[in-house]
């Protein structure tokens, strides 16, 4: 049994490159969902979506996020009629927001939706959301709070960043599945994604943490930092501001209680003695994925490198 | 002013037929809403969006409801999900559900969301809602009750009405526009519409049927029976089972206590004598409207026998 801890693209891609690699062992992906929002009496997922339609085979390869071919006729009418488009729903994703808010109002958890929404879509992983109770990521900046996604959609990421909350997070309960996974796998990943806002809610509900640190699984974690920057979004700025290091020793020093083992690329390579002396395994490999065939590839090395760490001992707590 | 009540396809053409030639004269629609009903969390007026999409001018002309030209990825993508596609909703149309239950769950009336969409739609006369509170149709068949919807869409009319029941109307408060547009009008048109469920929900809400018998208006129905059938839809079955006359003659009893003049087709010629024999006076005209300017020229010839009974001392009770 193999697990992800996954938010966002490159979450969502290092998730599918797991899937092909772990095959034909069970694979559970918990996901970050304290970017969920209610938009347009919708409930919206982003971080759980990106993860169905990558896994799906039907993510839009330009943004990463999105149904590729997907056209925005109903937005697009919104508009004309006065409606919020400030963020982009294509009129496919659209089904898949109606289908979940119907779902959810007549008493369906999210976990149970995004399972059926799996399976329609022919998905072989169990994609698990961090919690059924809402958790929604509030952001600080010099100029008062923000919700989320007026934050990352509706402000383009432009402000700066001097605190994050997990609104609901103390009450909010981790998925059962979830934490049995975690108890119960030979192998935890935490895929390349944003340590603060992606990766960050899931630890910061009552039990994650705990149970990565005292399962019995290889953890190791991507480092989502490749040469200082970040591939994609603003986690390097927003690591800078928070008073962390943007780089992947940065990464490891967020991570140090609760991984193995961290891969940082090859662009990186330099910085693996320092990650080493934190007590932390390294394996320096081409961690950038720009095709399938290197989500495979990663995916592939990440599960060796967590398989050679238990072969030398480490886990097993 | 003039004052239209309206249901369902005959009744928005009749409504469009009214614009045109009341124009510039104020014109208010009062428009059923006991077919109205939550689907897929959305909330749903159908005789306000064929109104809305007719006297916007993008209604689709082949079926009288929906939007003229539209796709249906929406509906498609929802049903590979497995949720329901019974309902036809087009792309563009979900945009109107969407902007409408939104508004609605922000504490918006069907009134101000109604005129909202009118104003974005570019439409002049005023369309309002027969009540800004629920009121939900309910069909007793020998099966059992059916929601409105059910048997009208789901089950495509299929089974025989033996009672028809109008759930809130009791509760249900006028709305206040349009009750004043009656007793303030110089005409008041009932539309070609069903009289049992189109019409009829209207004079359950307490209020209309006492302006209508109060107000100093010439009011004028034109019958949607021609030749002892209906032009669309069930009526003429479901005023057969309930105990009417499918013909003229049975519309113009319908609403004795409630018309000055009954409009009839000319294959209805032979009916004429038998109506104004109930004290009711009839245009007997080509009133099948099969273009826009049949629309126009029977919403002329209605206003023009409202005026010519006003001058002859119908109405100002």
């Amino acid at each position: 049994m193999i697990v992800a801890l996954a938010g966002g693209v490159g979450g969502a891609k290092m998730a599918h490159g797991l899937a092909m690699a772990s095959d034909p062992a069970p694979l559970t992906i918990i996901v970050n969902t304290a970017d969920d929002f209610d938009h347009l009496d919708l409930r919206i997922c982003p971080d759980i979506d990106t993860v169905l339609y990558t896994l799906g085979g039907i993510a839009n390869p330009a943004t990463g996020w999105g149904i590729a071919g997907d056209t925005r006729i109903v937005l697009d009418t919104l508009r004309d009629l006065g409606g919020e488009d400030w963020f982009m729903i294509g009129d496919r994703d659209f089904a898949t927001h109606i289908l979940r808010t119907q779902a959810l109002s007549q008493g369906s958890t999210l976990t149970a939706i995004t399972a059926r929404l799996a399976t329609a879509l022919g998905i072989v992983p169990k994609i698990v959301p961090m919690s059924d109770q809402p958790v929604a990521t509030i952001i600080e900046t010099p100029d008062g709070s923000l919700d989320f996604q007026a934050y990352f959609v509706g402000r383009q990421q432009r402000d700066e960043v001097v605190g994050v909350r997990f609104q609901g997070a103390e009450g909010a309960i981790a998925q059962p599945d979830a934490i049995a996974a975690i108890r119960t796998a030979e192998a935890v990943v935490i895929n390349p994604s944003n340590p603060i806002v992606s990766i960050g809610p899931i630890l910061a509900v009552d039990g994650y943490r705990q149970a990565l640190e005292s399962t019995a699984a290889v953890r190791v974690a991507v480092s989502p930092i490749v040469g200082g920057k970040a591939l994609k979004g603003p986690a390097d700025r927003m690591l800078t501001s928070l008073g962390h290091e943007s780089s992947a020793v940065g990464i490891a020093r967020i991570y140090a209680e609760l991984i193995d083992g961290l891969v940082i690329d090859t662009a990186d390579a330099g910085l693996a003695d320092a990650i080493e002396d934190l007590g932390i395994a390294t394996l320096v490999t081409k961690s950038v994925m720009q095709s399938n065939d290197d989500r495979a590839r990663l995916g592939a090395e990440v599960l060796d490198f967590a398989a050679n760490l238990r072969s030398n001992g480490v886990g097993r707590r």
